[in-house]
């Protein structure tokens, strides 16, 4: 088959490669009809998650149909249509039973495209196959479907719920990336009183816009404006650097929460001299995608909107033009791009 | 009357002043039978707090008694015996009206011993003496009274409420000094399954082992310990030094929280690169003082073993030999001093 | 001036009396601009509350002109526009610092138009003015001002807070009058999957879907619906009557919440025999209105579309008839009825 | 092998029967070393519950070693020591993802001892067994052990948990059977102020002053001691009958939380006239078993004394004594009654 494989460093190609079998009981193979390029595919391919090895497919994000099961697969059967989800869960640990799969011990967490081969190939093998698949209904579209394997559940977990999100709120969201925007769409389920995106690019200001943000502003022009009240009840991190964390502590009021969603490589300063006084609570997290079932139904019932943050869409075979597109989305718009079998 | 009058950075003394007054129709007179030292005190003596104004009396915990009250009061008479909370609440403004006097907007909030003269005295002008005192339980000693002004408030507040302490739980106190080992008799609320002091002195260390701490270790052996498991459900800041606070982050697990007592003057660093994954909670805070009857309650029914947090007690006129204790309570072993009026 | 006053059991007029004074420090003076009437009201005229003494002023909902203050009013100016709460709150009682109005212990709690004079008046004496009125923003149309008294407060707190309602929630309002119709509009602001509404009466379920509900219907019908998945997420009921509360309890999923707010003067029969293994949670509450300037908010920011709740209006003097309409609802489809000063 | 079968109504004995098999992959087989008598197996003998079929092999309780598995098992191993839960869990449908143990829709749930032969047997075939069974560490004593099969979590999860017991409560219990006085036990958890047991029968009553209870009192005496105060803060129902459930709604104060844990054949009186406006919590629930793990470690860590909860022990064979025993509890005194291989 063909597939995206990691050479190391800044090294990547659409390589023919053997095909996935099922290794252990507990897998299943799925063909790819969709998947997706995440922000940490390139942090891979900058070099700064050693663990990945070279010779590794990428990819994390799929939607496809089961077309093998192992012996052990319970809840699978070959012609499903599921979301594979980029965690995988054993299914039998504590941080299992407790819903935490992004703390799995049992051999599951982040894996796909990472430890084992990932998502952007023609097929996959997924491991823990029966908790960490989704059966996708057949009216939900591809597109959709692919949102809800990592970004949206990352959206809402890491974003809108660890930050509180409550009818009436204004919220900031910093760092209009794909799931910074996935953010905004998913806290109007709360109504709040006002989503502000800030980011240093014009066209992402502009998505952020498309996407619903009630405001997309420049970060100076976002702090002179909260600084005629008190400042936001909640705010969303979604840059990974450590001067987006600086100013989500400029901009969150007394009382306030600061959800981190970025991936950092560097630390940040906490400035506790004025901190520790103003009874905020910050969060941090990695997605479990224990909310996935939840937010397929509110996609399916029509209360998230979420096509708009689809931006581009290729074919399978034109994976390399897609990470070209997403890598430079500040000057080509990108937001998530979706590629499909063909 | 005497009182401990603030003349500038490192100068103070027991001088004798005026009498306060009555100057709003919401304040009260009490003559203090008790009072106690708080670390703030320190800071203010080393100039960390430029709004406190030289001439300022210090002080903002007591018990006393009513001596006299404005027009406007309500729930007070001359001759009721009342705890003097360190938080002056209007309990008009919103932040008041829902329980957050440390961020009323009306006027009160911190400001005994600080904005305006304090509780180190023989007498104090309580401002907003309705929503600022508490009655005092004839049976409820002076010396358990005066803990309720602040220190007990603020260990379960911004300790061991914002770090949900679970029964079962691994609770790590990182700091021996008076909040944190308060905070070490109320996390016992809870039935964790084991708290561990830190503090770089060994006779807090000691002081730890005897307010019921299950282990007082040094830093090292304290990471050395609970690198054997997944780290610490709870831990909690009571140094106010960005060292204190970096060891937190390393104490705590995957999923536990931080709750930062201590009052910082400076930045700590955030090592997000490692911690954006693990889904921790960190919060800060200032006290509300809105629990204080809640806690005099489990005082009084026996449930919260205070007394231990006293170590020394002196003459209210020996005001500076208690400063000079508490200042240095790594080798005197002070924790809480009391003085009482003679 | 002119005023609705109670007689006894089925027997009230719009009578001349005299107008109130101020009679404690904490009283304020409102020219009445806008009152309404409640299912509480016709309950008194029933005679179901022998606490209401004959020649008492009914009503408890008013919006209106600070016309006079007591020497003890601290955050009112005559001139001033407010919203009085049908909640009297002391503001010094421990249920007041917790928020808890309704449960006040220091002479507040419902008491207007109850206990004393009401607000079906030109003018009202306040007690607790201070805590017991809210500032109205100039741009807030007295018709929206009214419901923030009471009917809007009531459906948050005491039936969707209450209910936890969450998004994708289905949820059935058993009961189409004021209060049930509130509750829909409230309810949509945590995005519901379904609202459903259920009554007798084909006026009132025409009226809940004018305010919005997903669907109205018949209880067989919606019993019916709801048997084809596990049934309600979340059940309201406000109809105060024991069928309607067995209704909810039909209606409700295992793990699901029943949110009475129903006034009522009979025993329900709890089904135990199958509820003790469902996991319910049943709540009751009398409203506390410490969420009116959140409310407030919201219907400022446009986030709450509460006009469609108001039905009729009329002029102060036309009181008699304004009952007569909201009291036969079911066929002259009243919901809220509201009466303007002219 | 022998084991208590029921043989219809008011009918049971302990006969010689084949030994289990595995039947279905996820099965294991496991040879009974400690198990117990549970109310609702009385509620079987009185034919309460149709649905158990005569034949069954009753008990739903069990601590002992795995003696054989199913080609599907991952978590244990012949040999291994283990804690059989009373409800058991496919892992795979919603609601075991989302840890409701008790509403499984795989085909789990309450089914042994009820719709499969249970545990008061020599051998038990376990099904889901991985999901339904917990590793019992070797130094946790047999007796000890079996509590953690059903009362104690049941304890915790559906009365102290669902109750929201928190420090400085007055907490009732109603009914001094062994789950009442399992809530005892787990409630002192979070240090009530006082917990009160009424129960009927003056034996129980002083067991529960044996197992912890502040005061064991008769219910008119209950009444009129919370008379003097606003009522209690939490009530456990643990009778299952109507009255018992009467008694909690008189003795509850306003915003109080009532929890049922009593397994109902009757529907109950709800004094909706008095209820609906004191805020008042109730809750409903059967077991899920999650709790049990970290039930475990608090007896591990000896933060949960729990072993003056079994009161009578029996070899296998006196299984018949020991439901004699346990049916008479208020004249034997009998709480749980452990039955032990010999």
């Amino acid at each position: 088959m063909r597939a995206l494989v990691y050479h190391g460093p800044e090294h990547s190609s659409w390589d023919t490669v053997t095909d996935p079998a099922i290794e252990e009981a507990t897998d299943a193979i799925v063909r790819v009809d969709a998947t997706t390029v995440c922000g940490s595919d390139l942090h891979i391919l900058r070099g700064d998650l050693p663990e990945v090895k070279p010779g590794t497919i990428l990819g994390h994000e799929a939607v496809g149909e089961v077309m093998e099961i192992g012996s052990g697969i319970h809840d699978l059967r070959p012609g499903d249509h599921v979301i594979v989800s980029s965690v995988s869960a054993c299914g039998h640990c504590q941080p299992c039973r407790d819903g935490m799969y992004g703390q799995c011990r049992g051999g599951g967490g982040w894996i796909l495209g990472s430890l084992v081969n990932g998502t952007q190939a023609e097929f996959v093998r997924v491991p823990f196959a029966d908790h960490s698949t989704h059966r996708r209904p057949f009216d939900l579209p591809l597109d959709d479907a692919v949102l809800l394997a990592e970004v949206l559940p990352t959206a809402y977990e890491v974003g809108v719920r660890n930050g509180h999100v409550t009818p009436g709120d204004t919220v900031v969201v910093v760092g209009a990336g794909p799931v910074g925007l996935a953010a905004v769409v998913v806290a109007r389920l709360y109504s709040p009183r006002r989503i502000v995106v800030t980011d240093l690019s014009a066209s992402r200001l502009e998505a952020a816009a498309r996407v619903g943000a009630d405001a997309a502003e420049l970060p100076g022009r976002m702090i002179a404006e909260l600084s005629e009240g008190p400042g936001a009840d909640v705010v969303i991190e979604a840059t990974g650097e450590p001067e987006g964390f600086v100013l989500c502590t400029r901009a969150v009021r007394a009382g306030g929460h600061i959800a981190n969603i970025g991936t950092h490589g560097k630390p940040a300063t906490l400035h506790l001299e004025s901190l520790w006084r103003k009874n905020v609570t910050i969060s941090t997290g990695q997605v479990d995608t224990s909310s996935t079932p939840w937010l397929m139904q509110l996609v399916g019932f029509g209360r998230l909107p979420v096509s708009r943050l689809v931006s581009h869409t290729f074919g399978l075979d034109r994976m390399e033009e897609a990470y070209e597109a997403f890598a430079h989305g500040t000057t080509t718009g990108a937001l998530k791009v979706v590629l499909h079998r063909e």
